[in-house]
């Protein structure tokens, strides 16, 4: 199976209202809850895909119950979540009916115990054995220590399990001087972490500081990769109009399945832009339609050339 | 016992952040959470000054297993809940740390089947026998019948309970058509009663309707009560800041408690005054001070006169 591990997981909640006005009061017209984190996300759409996935991270609360109780009706995701005695985060997506722009309001997640951090070491320890890849994705709660991926990658690498980090800030730094196998940055996450807006040599930056390869995803220019057999710059066939949340968690999605089933990595990258692209396209915030997913697939552009051997 | 019934009960949350601004990402840098609904409000305030209350409605799913939680550790509180398969609803209040600007969002709330609203009602005839008196507050869930009120006062009278109902609209409408002995309507919600936007006019007006006695609450301006037994304007001693949310229902409570207690209208309004008050300068929104209430009591200026025997 593939592991995913999302510390920080969530209760997902979108409000429809008319428009939101500051200081005044809203009648919400539609609610709609779905667990989400970035790992969770991922999960999801590898398990679309036709993958065994396993979810970790932690759980807990009124909120930590409800994510647990969706997951539970989501086929091919099995729950692995540990139990922390804080409560889950919300996060809430209020979206102008008229014009579908969205204002987010994410809570901060529980606080996490030394003991807690503990017991999830031991538990993603005991699953390790049968991933044959993990993704560790999202933002770190408070309570967990800065270097946490450090160290989870280092464990995962002590056995061969290939890993793919998908965070921001300190812990991508971190993170990466751990040698992950993949990095997924965005264009900020890159400039954040190299210094550089240019994202070819942003990309390359990031590289030289440890990961094995580095996904650069560049919004509606599609995914630009320097690995070591290679780079490429994969694009979507058109500009896509839609939701962009939960296109990068897709693309993650698509590069783990590519590496699983060790694809070249121009499949990879056609196969994670045209998963993003779906996403975008898809009514629903994070779903897509698997067919119009086998449609856009055909169609994404990969130029670049291999390293010489 | 006082029996408050909150047909749409909520979950209300309050997240501080730093500055609402539309269509962008907000941390949320702090979440409270308590059981709410205004007649959940008025019972929090009756146990406070000493009452037995028994609060009843609908609540379900995993908010209106928070809110039941949260319910069962408030002293002098007693959950007579009537169980839904829908879920409670949330309240959210957006709070701008540096100004204390308010943004709400609130949820619909679960739709009522004919079959809830059924065991409803059976439970509220088995709760009134032990009731010294009945408030019946706030909107109604969706799939209540308008009329709902109207019915709840009539068979409370029917037994000889006093009634009092705070709500807005055609409910209340409807309601005032079924002799309710109170009804403290807002300024707002008056006029739409009456079509009248003078106080004393609309209030007379609304008693003229079929309420017992008419309270409206003028915000900082007081209330203004329209009785069988005489006509009274209680003024706070001086403009409270804070925030007004639960004022309304801390002033119900008093109407309340100072009806069981069979005390003279000038004091009844009095005490809801200084209650309304002490909840707007409260820095918890619904909470007061017990000592700020006793002290601003004695400072409540009631005028008016009573009516000829």
């Amino acid at each position: 199976m593939i592991l995913t591990v999302t510390l920080n997981t969530a209760l997902d909640i979108t409000y429809r209202i008319r428009s939101l006005r500051p200081h005044t009061t809203h009648r919400v017209s539609e609610v709609t809850e779905r667990p989400g984190g970035k790992g969770v996300n991922v999960a999801r759409v590898l398990a679309a895909l036709g993958h065994e996935v396993t979810v970790t991270g932690f759980t807990g609360g009124a909120t930590g119950r409800v994510v647990r109780e969706k997951l539970a009706s989501v086929p091919g995701v099995v729950d692995a979540l540990v139990p922390v005695a804080g409560a889950t985060r919300r996060t809430i997506a209020v979206v102008d009916d008229r014009t579908g722009d969205t204002t987010q309001l994410n809570e901060p997640g529980p606080t996490v115990t030394s003991a807690e951090w503990s017991a999830f070491q031991e538990a993603y320890a005991g699953l390790l054995p049968s991933a044959s890849a993990v993704a560790l994705c999202g933002s770190l709660p408070p309570g967990v220590p800065v270097g946490a991926y450090a160290g989870l990658i280092r464990t995962a690498r002590s056995s061969g399990i290939p890993v793919l980090l998908d965070t921001s800030g300190e812990p991508l730094r971190r993170g990466v001087a751990a040698r992950p196998d993949i990095i997924k940055p965005n264009a900020d996450e890159l400039a954040e972490l190299t210094g550089s807006h240019d994202p070819l040599r942003a990309t390359q930056d990031a590289r030289r500081r440890g990961a094995g390869a580095v996904v650069a995803s560049l919004g509606p220019d599609g995914l630009l990769a320097v690995t070591r057999f290679g780079r490429w710059h994969a694009t979507p066939p058109a500009p896509v109009r839609g939701n962009p949340a939960g296109a990068g968690d897709s693309a993650v999605a698509g590069l783990l399945s590519g590496l699983i089933e060790q694809l070249p990595w121009p499949d990879r990258l056609a196969r994670a832009t045209a998963l993003a692209a779906a996403t975008v396209a898809a009514p629903v915030a994070g779903e897509f339609d698997p067919s119009h997913y086998q449609e856009l697939l055909g169609r994404v552009a990969v130029t670049g050339e291999a390293s010489a051997a």
